[in-house]
């Protein structure tokens, strides 16, 4: 189901206690030489329409916030970006907006790594205004991390910034918007993470052009080969999520 | 120029003293029993990028920032709402990006009634920080008020929720969407100005259903009329935005 | 009635459903060479006044708010601003205030263009509040836009910035504090509306001065004849709005 | 001179070093049975205007903000209240205003004594942004405390709320609005301070009426007492602040 | 009874009605050459460490938020400061997370002068929600403002900064961390009060090196003295609080 | 060096560039029936005092912030929670004071899950103020994972709540408040965690009596090992914080 393709009646006879409701959020941001400033936008709502087609009946998708947290990409230019604070402010205006209309099972389906922190905020809040819902919220990749780390080719395994990893999507999704002549090996990533450590770093700081690992690596098949990997233990998290306890005490007690 | 849709290279070669940025805003909310709730989403995504493709080298469009200012939608449900207060920071949020990046000139291009109070609040925010840059913001229809008039044949002639005007647009832009079996006359529909006095009434006190006017006199030829005056005379504002002097003081002093 | 003047037992004896409460509100910043900086605060105030002498049983106003949001004088200086968002806040105050104490009909009666967004925004939000109530605003002069028009005989018609029409009121009202010796055309006004879609411009961009129309065509004779005349049709509004239906849902369903 | 009433011109050429700016703040809430809900209102601005009288040249008032921080009376009703955090936000934008406008020596007078404490906050505020000025607050009533004493024959030689003191003023000042036939001994004050600590209790706690001490010991010929002490001593506080140091630095190192 | 050494159902079993939580609050900012940045932590915490020894079936303390509003002194270095909004804010979370726990007796007990203001608009705040409750403010020195006056040497009677009280205090408490070699006659303090109105001067404005009055004639034996008058004093403040009539109304009505 | 127990001169000849400014953040809060509510905060502060006396001469601490973000505890009682966005405005003001008087190297050392999320969008706001710094932040266990990870026997080998963890550190560093005779396997813990998905499920929720894992286990060896490797790894991780590059951009470019 989506809810934008739906009419008010529709959305009311929706089964509130056995839908999941999917938000996705992204972000439209520079993405190196190569790839679009829409990358995540695109990458994160193909996953979240591939996981509506699969579930259709039990997956109810909202239109993507392609807007999002992308302050620390600013000083590269090409960035759209919500504040941190008025961003935490919308996401839990759109869960707000979900939960008070009866739906118990919310999940932030997120594309952009800057989001994560003023997400779990943002569901943080809601859950103290919400305890008897399921508030969850989580990145596209993460399920299938295992699948991802076999199909990389480059040392650069984890989900960075239009790597290897995405740039690969972008070449299955939409490979009419990745500039092939500019691929190329993004050279060293300067960490912001020390022994577990996180170092606010911004991304002028982090990389040379505002792109990490091996986006010269990407192919269409190995797109292909991470865009079915996701999705398929996406699903297995989404109906994880349908079947999960919801209830305010231990247990069901 | 999509900005999605352009590495940040090609953002950086953007001549920002004469290029049109537009951000088309929106609401995802109740339309009545016949419309989606997508629709204001689906229809001035459609204008702007008809308005890209009949310029595309001046104007440079963004995504359309779907969620809007929809708290008198509430008490029918279907409704995503973004506080007046968080609303108008988003704006804020987005403008900024453009102006820090060096865009010099805006428009905030609206779909949504609910959106002009906050609209307008934000661009006099963004106009104390930024009095060089012509900053402006409208509905997609305004422009075209005069054909509209001529072409609705309903009593009925402004834009209201759901209307004729609507429907005709979205028999002409998602057809699919529209239930064609539940168009019928809105019925009266309560008020929200008495002698220029504005009345904050919900949707819920305003009409029935959610809807207003004639969505029952809706056709697609219609709407192809509405959406071609509407371009024409957007593409003529544009122009005029391109071409309005820029500068903090009086006829350039 | 008067709030001000009124003691809490008297308060606490209005019928709180069939009175108007009116909440005045206005500015305090440049008018130009020739007119005081509290132009709108007077006017407004005498506007508020005259209807209270007309219909003291049914309307309660409370004292004038004259700080308004006038950011876009600043440059001028000479202008006491609020911010925009603390002006809303103010003003959800004041609607809360009342609101709270149970009256059921509340106006803003305003005296300032650049009161008008941050107004409706405020109302926006203490609809949701109280969804029962009737909670109106809009500006003196709009219920009186045919006779003004008639009167004036410079050609900007419409409610500029110490314009002809406010200069005349100002005759009227407070005739000391005119500058007669600098009353003068103040020439071109640059346009904040283009087909439509409004330009956030300062003053300092519009107008030459910091006043705009023909404030040398203004007469006390127009003075009397423009303040009769709003007078006159906001009795009339009043009168609708302590007779409109309240309540929450469509036609008292 | 009165800020609202001189013109654009007439304010720039202002002396900014040498002036003070006189900002009066009160407050319209419930006075008890026997004084109108706007007494803070009406007395501030009286002084406020008593002063200017006296120092014309070197004195610059601002309208009265009327409206105060008055949650504690709430619970009796008839009360506006500004809430506290958007009350310090409205002092701070007067504050700037002037600041940003380039006066250099501020003064809020005080008359409602719930402001005291959101007003220090306010000044605070402001003095970190500008420690070059002098930005002064304090009651109305605080210069003349000695002669209060000595004037005032109830046990209670402090201000209270529509007090022998207020109300012997309002005897001077608008003594229309006095209802003489319920001035009354207003009984027990339950205290709001205990050893130097303060209680926050409101007045539905501490009063049986909204009011305290021996109002029926006003009388107009005390209140004009009050009323040239408290003026004699503001005016030398005017003065030593007219003279007193600017400057960020320790005696003017 | 120390609330951050008891275990949840020891907490739980708290009379709530009959106990009374202290809050002690601070701040680590610069206190002239002599003192170390902890002054106010330090004698604040022992303060409230030396009433719970004393009452400890009647008192339940939590941990000296040390962190204060200290912007005043921000501009000698050597300070840690909380916004003026966000201290506000802390301190009403604080008051909040007992009361709605149940407890019904709250008191914050102050070491640190610029805190006055922002404490008394928090317990404004909570006051507004929690009207049945009891809940306080003071500085530990107030009560015995008496003793204090007559201990001290120099002319300078009432608490400054690093003065002959706090460093007395000091040289008791924490001995180790003053520098003798550095006490010295401070120097002119310049005035924050004329007249009973209060200047906004930052310490860099009113002090010479940070720090007031006479610390060169601070010893042991006054810090003694005076610490056992204060706590004396404080015991009899807690017992009247302990005992005060709570309520909302007046008089128990 | 703690900064609490400097004087500002002794402040002012700290060398910026080559100190690590560390602020400790901890909460109270409830530790299920066998530990103190102060838990964190007693570990977070031996944490960071052992590391101060490991590095006196390149370490800065200021006291721990002991109040956290605990709003998940709430349910349970006996927690003092900031709520999240003062959180986030508190740890912001806390850096921004020692930002503005130039130090270059900071780390939050955090001693409760519930505040990694805004203490890390405060560390991402600052970043934006100021990208010339190093700003880290961390949780005091994090470095010393696969130490803490063989030395507890329980199948729970992350950081809990009351866990095996927490309560061996306890009976090392306060052992008088840890109530040996309530130590007790805790029984399932309801997970957080789904495939990588966050699930913001609070601590009534997830725990039968607000406590983790096996303290039963917990031993005052283990919590001397324990402690030892975290301070040894804590210590190579400030090391590296004071060698690593700060600057803006790319690898000092």
């Amino acid at each position: 189901m989506k809810f934008h393709e739906m009419t008010s009646p529709d959305l009311a006879a929706v089964d509130r206690e056995n839908t999941l409701a999917v938000i996705p959020i992204a972000a439209v941001e520079q993405h190196g030489p190569h790839l679009p400033t829409g990358t995540d936008h695109f990458l994160c709502t193909a996953m979240a329409e591939a996981l509506e087609q699969r579930l259709p009946d039990r997956l109810l998708i909202t239109p993507t916030m392609w807007l999002g947290a992308s302050a620390h990409h600013l000083r590269f230019g090409a960035t759209l970006d919500s504040a941190l604070d008025s961003y935490i402010d919308t996401l839990c205006d759109l869960g707000r907006s979900l939960l008070n209309d009866g739906f118990r099972r919310i999940l932030f389906l997120n594309g952009h790594g800057g989001n994560i922190d003023p997400m779990k905020v943002a569901i943080r809040t809601l859950q103290r205004e919400h305890p008897e819902a399921l508030i969850a919220a989580g990145c596209y990749w993460s399920p299938s991390d295992a699948e991802r780390e076999s199909i990389l080719e480059g040392d650069h395994k984890f989900v960075g910034h239009a790597c290897e990893f995405e740039t690969s999507l972008m070449l299955l999704i939409r490979p009419d918007l990745v500039r092939r002549d500019r691929l190329a090996d993004a050279g060293e990533l300067v960490t912001d993470n020390l022994n577990g450590v996180f170092l606010s770093r911004d991304m002028r700081h982090r990389t040379r052009e505002g792109c990490t690992g091996r986006p010269d690596l990407a192919t269409e098949i190995k797109g292909r080969r991470l865009f079915e990997a996701a999705v398929e233990r996406l699903i297995d998290t989404c109906s994880a999520l349908l079947n999960a306890p919801k209830g305010a005490n231990y247990l069901g007690q």
